[in-house]
């Protein structure tokens, strides 16, 4: 892509985030990324996963997700609190929090009021199961929705206990669909001049990426097995594993005939290849338990580096399990910022940069997250004019 | 939210869509639900995923992801078929794409050939680990990118091999990015007037979902588990598990001090919500295998049903491992439209609907894929104003 020239997608949009963990603070950190001024407001106490569980040092987590916001610390139970917020919202654009159902309402912060306040503002709401009777209260997790929604069920091996993903699938989802939601919005306002409310339920979220599974389950009309183990999650591919090699594993799949055509020839397997009962993709998926052991017979014998160049030359899909260690000091990764060293001595953090690349928005420069508070006096000096007795009386009556 | 009382928000947005498999069209799934007209631009074998691998009839994935688009059968090889596309780049707003490598621009429609030709075209790629130069040519799919950029590795029992995620994760974050990427960069147009290319790698695309591992990687300086099974990625949350119940499984988390309290009420443990070494949570991580062992003595003898309901009234985050079956089914899924029975006879199909609401963007209402070209001929009479003559040739010529 050429060298971005220009300014950023979302220059002069103001978020308001009041987002926390994962969902809400990633949606904030794609929108910074594409140019916007990301507010973080947090209560007193800090937002869940600002400290480590061992004390009051910042997680890594935190530190990762929140990088280049401005820290706004405000109690939002305190009338003036409240109405600093209504104030913010007035000069912003968008809000984004994903707390637990009815949050927004017992704070006097629901659409009504907000979209009365600032009829421009786009409201963005993750939450667990949506807006429906029967999840009113319900509370969802990245876990917990993993194992409602259908990941758990179909991750693991097929005769085995089920598994949770080991990453958190589903709120990285949400979070993902807040901001393109957060995007349309603002798109649409373009034209109708008004802000909406915008919603991503965390079950919604994840269960596209259960297509696979369900279209398997719909054409094996429920005679299908849950979990598939490191099979394709349809059963529809073969080969399609994880196999073991001398030195770890490697995953293969082959898609498309010539894929199997050619790893028959790095097999030295002209046999299979000229297997009639292989043939067809419908044929080597009745065969799978052959395949996939001839296969291993290949794979075992070979390190995952020799197994992958020989893969890669072929043109087979094909890929190392890496380690977290290898994944994040990847070169490609690096290279292209997805993790980057920012700061110095006490504020020196690792932090993620974004997927989404723009050939005509300059990035958003990498900088560490912002200290609790950090920028509480000048957020409300530049925003709202607050002058410092203003500030003075805020902080001794812990507003601020 | 309030009922949807405008169009939608990307009415008059016209997106072609040579997407393959999941992350080009669930980009477009997304788009289409906003309000856009998506035309699916398919070879003359029909993308890799529209025929079930016994046949020639739809596979349930195609059907779930393509509901509602338009048909266009185009061979790109031809000449005349690739002007066909530069024509109706001039009239379109959007070209998403997920080919390998290189495809596009032997295609010769590589960016700054759609560019000169379409100024105001927004350009989505999907790839597997972007434009780098080591990573020229790499292929990538779900599982070999599941497995190279972490989730694997992370994925499974402590003790256990690697598993992968049971969904396509990474298919899938990768379509979501790209589908937030088109609307920063439409929204960017406003400004502008012109397009851009906007990329998404598939390994980008997921290593956000790494935080939590990646985070309890940084903070144990590497000396850290790879695999945590079911308990927290960063094995920083205890309890944090999926536990055996008397009729499957039932998730647990006590992210917070209170939901540690309220379960020791639940498990009428007293001596657990008093013993010192458990009051904080770094306690409860370090007596994390006696904390697992004293909540499955609890789960084990009661039902899932049983435990969801008392651990809900005491609002503490859980909830059963659902089969496939039950989330197809789910009353809140279906309600809320994400699954939905579409078309008659030889048509029906099961199809998904869209995580993104929006209170001022009317919903598309959900119809069957297209047959194969079943568009062809309406497209290109209404966008290129073609005669019959012109669509007769075409078709004689193979081109269509």
């Amino acid at each position: 892509m050429s060298a971005p020239d220009t300014a950023g997608a979302l220059d002069g949009v103001i978020v308001l985030d009041l987002g926390q963990i994962y969902a809400g603070p990633y949606c904030t950190h794609l929108l910074r990324a594409m140019g916007a001024t990301v507010i973080k407001i947090e209560p007193f106490g800090g937002e869940p996963i600002r400290w480590r569980s061992a004390g009051d040092v910042a997680g890594a987590a935190f530190l990762m997700l929140n990088a280049g916001k401005q820290g706004l610390r405000l109690d939002l139970k305190k009338p003036e609190g409240r109405e600093l917020l209504l104030e913010l919202a007035r000069t912003a654009d968008v809000l984004v929090e994903n707390f637990a159902d009815g949050v927004m309402e017992r704070l006097d912060l629901g659409w009504d009021t907000l979209h009365t306040v600032a009829p421009r503002l786009v409201l963005a709401s993750g939450r667990a199961f949506g807006d429906h009777p029967a999840a009113a209260g319900l509370r969802g997790m990245d876990v917990t929705v993993q194992a409602i929604a259908g990941v758990v069920t179909t991750t693991g091996p097929a005769d085995g206990p089920p598994s949770k993903a080991g990453p958190a699938v589903v709120d990285f989802a949400t979070g993902t669909h807040l901001a393109a939601a957060v995007l349309a919005a603002l798109y649409q306002r373009e034209r109708t001049g008004r802000g909406q409310h915008v919603e991503v339920a965390m079950q919604d979220a994840i269960l596209p990426a259960l297509t696979s599974n369900i279209a398997g389950y719909l054409e094996a009309d429920g005679d299908f097995p849950e979990r598939t183990g490191n099979r394709h999650g349809g059963l529809a591919v073969c080969p399609y594993n994880i196999y073991p090699a001398l030195d770890g594993w490697i995953a293969i799949l082959c898609l498309r005939p010539r894929h199997w055509t050619a790893l028959c020839d790095l097999m030295d397997r002209p046999d299979l290849a000229r297997d009639p009962a292989l043939a067809s993709p419908a044929g080597r998926v009745r065969d799978m338990d052959r395949i996939d052991d001839d296969v291993t017979r290949w794979t075992e014998q070979a390190t995952t580096a020799w197994l992958f160049g020989r893969l890669q030359e072929a043109d087979i899909p094909a890929a190392p399990v890496r380690s977290l260690g290898e994944v994040i000091t990847d070169p490609i990764l690096r290279d292209r910022g997805m993790l980057t060293e920012v700061g110095d001595g006490d504020r020196a953090a690792t932090v993620l940069g974004s997927p989404v690349r723009m050939s005509a928005s300059r990035p958003r420069p990498a900088a560490p997250a912002p200290l609790l508070g950090e920028d509480s006096a000048d957020v409300l000096r530049e925003r709202l004019g607050l002058t410092d007795a203003d500030l003075d009386r805020l902080r001794r009556d812990e507003v601020i």
